[in-house]
């Protein structure tokens, strides 16, 4: 019972401040309420709450990064935060691919979506007229950045992509992006350090019409079939995430700037 | 070729601080940099880093929270950020909920895990020789805690609740609690406000042995086998939300304490 007093303490009480010590062993203490003397909650988006939110699927089908979240992720995608949370996810799937034993009959791959994931669109999601996605998506405008070939690797990407070939990997690009763009992706590929691959699959004629997930489920099944072992699995979005033969362990790379489904 | 300049920089420059400006429209610089000068990461584990990759479920089958982030959690679990962040979870769920069109027969039903997605055991995991996860679970002072029958609600988790059951969904709860344990549980769970229930599924000598993942797939499926309809599923673990007949929406509570597989 004390601590349901403390759960409504720390919900309505509004006078507390950042000296209102609870704990004093550990330091542990009641930050700034969220909620006002009436119990009504406190007007405003919380923004870490909202990225937290996008980035387990518990938000779904959103359109664009709330106006009142353009500065909150703005600072995010450009700050330290985010570079360390993606060096982070190559930590992890590094060392998870030291810790599996490869067949060496080059059927061992490790599938990676290319936006977000080893390429990295933040040049043009940081431009005025974008605002890292607070704006809507404009599909010519962003067609024109890809077709210029100019982006960056996405950090952590080509570490964990070297470690992956230097164990033996056989690596699988599995993107979005139409048929229509693969000699600049090749190129921007290339460019920025993914120097081999397996395969480059790209969204073609026959794949019109398929959600996100469903394009992916179909490719991967297709590899599959074909007699390759989806070891690793990264991609920004959930919709690389999930869906049929979904790989033995999957990484999903930070992204709260728009969503895929 | 700027934007790998920019990385570069961003990375490696050890210069810079809040007010070295990239971008003087929107206020982005570059904020602290997590590089030292030759270029080698800086010593020390970004906790920020490891609560996402916990919660997006990049990092599996850790034992205990590392020690370095024991601090950090602490301060997460009771400041305002974990309750806010539990909110938004309910804010995601009850818009998705009130989005439906239930059927009226009684089969629609929602699943609630319990521990640290409807009753909270911080108060448990504050104490000095538990540390917030950062010591090594101990199952003797756990299940103690737990025959007290003494945890809270988490937060949000009775206003979903509430708004399902007034929407006409019937509530289903699925943990892995023994069966030991279902006066204490059931007592608890009326004490703080969880009145009323469909099923209380608890672990069985049946489910002796199974994974968290396979046991709650196991029980799930005999769920859809007996006519319900799954709609939504919250819990604190992936293991609750992955496997077999996961349901329509899953909604991730955060829990940055422990890992069940």
């Amino acid at each position: 019972m004390r601590w349901a007093v403390f759960f409504f303490l720390a919900t309505v009480v509004a006078t507390c401040n950042a000296d209102c010590h609870i704990f004093q062993e550990g330091q542990i203490y009641l930050l700034r309420p969220r909620f006002g003397a009436a119990g009504h909650r406190l007007e405003g988006l919380d923004c870490l709450s909202w990225r937290l939110a996008v980035e387990t699927n518990n938000l779904q089908s959103w359109g664009t990064v709330p106006m009142s979240c353009e500065n909150y992720i703005g600072h995010y995608m450009l700050g330290k935060q985010y570079r360390h949370d993606c060096e982070l996810v190559a930590d992890a799937a590094i060392k998870y691919a030291k810790g599996l034993n490869l067949s060496g009959d080059g059927k061992d791959i490790w599938i990676f979506d290319i936006d977000e994931t080893t390429l990295s669109n933040m040049p043009y999601y940081a431009q005025s007229d974008v605002l890292f996605g607070a704006l809507p998506y404009n599909d010519t405008k962003f067609n024109e950045w890809v077709a210029d070939g100019k982006a960056p690797a996405v950090p952590g990407a080509l570490r964990l992509y070297e470690t992956l070939l230097s164990l033996g990997f056989k690596i699988v690009f599995l993107s979005g992006t139409k048929e229509q763009f693969r000699e600049v992706r090749t190129a921007n590929l290339k460019a920025v350090g993914y120097h081999t691959w397996e395969k480059l699959i790209l969204k073609g004629d026959a794949d019109k019409g398929l959600t996100a997930l469903a394009y992916k489920s179909k490719r991967r099944t297709e590899l599959v079939n074909a007699g390759y072992r989806i070891l690793g699995n990264s991609g920004d979005q959930w919709s690389d995430l999930l869906g049929d033969n979904i790989g033995n362990r999957t990484f999903k790379i930070p992204d709260p700037m728009y969503y895929i489904g």
